[in-house]
């Protein structure tokens, strides 16, 4: 079939932000049918905007600010969602799924959340819902995980999936900073938000692998069975702290088949310098998926960025473009693996107190982790305060389990010559077998 | 629909080795069906080897000697193709196309020689003809620049893709070993063919750029096109001065859009130890992709191995079976780039000289090479033979073209002073712009 005798499809967009505004060019220069000639031609037919009065690289004409003429427009085959966050996102995707229209959305919050249901719905209606965006930029993951991968069983993904915090553990390792300071120029150099929350406090990590575990693993991945831990309780001392004993702080996302089952987890972790992922700078994003044939891949990008995530809408559009009667709806097992408890989770822990400088205080503590079988890998005596007779003790232990160790920690924190119980981080295992 | 709904798909195999093996286990046990619920149920219907008498995990009565059994049976759908080479593989490539069954195949060497033709038959007949296992195993390449990547406009591909000489490059690098006790040590221990050629002298490394450069940039890449240097040349001295200028050697294959057009190579060059790409070792591959929407992408795995390759296979299998009737031939533009030579390439040199240990020799090379207008950047003296009276002398220069350097090159052999003219090798640009 050539072009000529193709039928062009519709594409409406929902939302004209700084990626709309990249994805509205792409679709007005043509440059889909450039890229890739033979494909159904791609007709930009109707954009909704919140305020019709700003400057747009759409012609006025072609502008609307209700939903209603893009999803219930029946010249729009493709409806394009960047609005963003849970609603109105959400109810503008099943309205356009239930009339019939192919789904496109760089949405995280909208999948992860109501992804089981919004799959469903576009299965029934015979449309496809692709959302390649939604997780690492233009980096290719949801594609290799919905296609290329599909033979494997995967073992593990373990991702850096978040650029701002990222960036501001980047920041804080090169330079010694507080995090508050990087925040606030993270914030005035565009890479954070103004409310910083999402990122930070790792709910957007979440969203992400929320996403990617529910591909791998055919699995519906509840967002409250998902261990998140943000980045605001690291600070400089813990920084320079794994330094010196040979780590980097990186928040990391991870889905891992355990014994007895999957864990999900969201924390900020330590990780030997020697592997590459410490070495994952900056805004840079990375997937690492562990497939039981395909072995270890590592997929690295930008996980941010206009143009890196308008590539990954326009892939998801020219896919619908090049195939729009093939529906392939991702895989789920009839018995996905059961949901594991952060409690039940065995790593290396770094614990952190702040001590009264005085005797018996190391032997009270490794006291109380003895008592619980929790053995002690190293000890660090640092930045004593002499005007306020404390001393940080910095302790790593073997591997643990995270009930016993937050039961010690709370035994800890109860002991009259510790200040303040001030960190607890894991130490990510890497090895061929889980810690 | 449903899976009981959905009529079975018949395959048929070309050739059981240790690939071949993996992917009939794995249909024989349906893994197909387990990790991709509601695909078409895939069926082993016949499979084809040369030797009836040696051990397959095939049950002995769908063995067969005759290709035909295979191509010409109409319960196959699809012929997954593993014997190698170009023959016969392009022919029974070109018989199944022809009868409408659709083809996988892990076959470099008949994609790179015959992939424009076989490329349209499939198109022709209205059938797939998939080879993501053709380059770098597991790792998906092929995918992302036939999908995943289609709207961008493909600035560079740069890739590690032969295993075997990274190995050897690998082992030299580390323990100052010579390429022929490793080449033997590899052959040894299976990470070498008996026959060594294809991949220290760059044959597979140049099929396999061909096959990207093709997807990437919608030409037609001819392999008299592509310039190819293997590594047999390089020496345990040349690897020692790249460590001593800060560099290591890695035989790199690139496709890259250079001023006038597009520039296939494969050679080795050295590589800053800044990069990451300079610590891609043993028998892993990548592929660093840039496009002009998603920036630089990173893609690293296991380049091979019968389980990698199997999930690649295995992948293009289920392809198939997700949407048999979806054909999407690879791009195809109607004005690609046009193919540069190699003598127009610019870029920094590293030259190895074994000179008469006499005064003048260096000045005369100097002057020779600005004649040219090639600048030297870096001068070392290493490897004095005082028995010999002999010694190496290494320069860097800065950027200059290749004509120049090949000329300048033959000029400087004829020197009497010059012993022996032992290296010429290129230093890979990294940074922003080209060199």
């Amino acid at each position: 079939m050539t072009t000529s005798q193709r039928e062009s499809l519709g594409v409406g967009l929902l939302g004209v932000g700084v990626v709309g505004s990249a994805v509205a060019r792409a679709l007005l220069e043509g440059r889909t049918q450039q890229t890739v000639p033979g494909s159904h031609p791609l007709v930009l037919k109707q954009a909704v905007v919140r305020n019709l009065e700003s400057e747009r690289p759409v012609p006025r004409d072609l502008l609307s600010d209700d939903v209603a003429s893009v999803v219930d427009n029946p010249d729009v085959d493709i409806v394009v969602e960047l609005m963003g966050g849970e609603e109105p996102a959400s109810s503008s995707i099943r309205a356009a799924l239930k009339s019939g229209k192919h789904v496109i959305t760089a949405n995280k919050e909208a999948i992860a959340k109501n992804g089981d249901e919004l799959i469903a719905l576009a299965e029934a209606n015979g449309v496809r819902l692709l959302y390649e965006a939604a997780v690492g930029g233009g980096i290719p993951i949801i594609g290799p995980l919905s296609s290329d991968l599909l033979a494997n069983k995967i073992q593990s993904l373990r991702a850096i999936i978040n650029g701002t915090t990222n960036y501001i553990l980047t920041r804080m390792t090169a330079q010694g900073e507080a995090f508050d300071d990087v925040l606030a120029d993270a914030q005035a150099l565009g890479y954070a938000e103004a409310d910083p929350t999402a990122d930070v406090d790792g709910w957007d990590a979440m969203y992400k692998i929320a996403i990617l575990a529910r591909l791998a693993y055919g699995a519906s991945v509840p967002l409250d069975s998902i261990h998140r831990e943000g980045i605001r309780p690291v600070t400089a001392s813990d920084i320079r702290n794994a330094a010196t004993l040979g780590y980097t702080i990186k928040l990391i996302a991870v889905a891992r088949l355990e014994e007895g089952g999957l864990l999900v987890r969201v924390h900020p972790a330590l990780i030997p310098n020697s592997v590459p992922m410490a070495k994952v700078d900056g805004v840079l994003n990375v997937c690492e998926i562990e497939g039981d044939l395909v072995g270890p891949l590592w997929l690295q990008g930008r996980g941010a960025g206009p143009e890196a995530t308008a590539s990954a809408v326009l892939g998801d559009i020219i896919r619908v473009a090049r195939a729009p009667k093939t529906i392939n709806p991702p895989r789920k097992l009839s018995s996905p693996p059961a949901l594991l408890e952060m409690s039940d989770y065995e790593c290396q822990y770094y614990l952190r107190l702040v001590a009264k400088d005085q005797p018996g205080v190391l032997a009270e503590v490794a006291g109380i982790l003895a008592s619980r079988s929790i053995s002690i890998d190293s000890v660090l005596q640092m930045d004593s305060n002499p005007e306020a007779g404390t001393a940080d003790i910095v302790l790593t232990t073997h591997p643990a389990r995270e009930r016993e160790v937050q039961q010690a920690v709370e035994q800890i924190s109860a002991v009259s010559s510790i200040e303040k119980f001030a960190s607890l981080l894991r130490i990510e295992p890497y090895g061929d077998t889980p810690a």
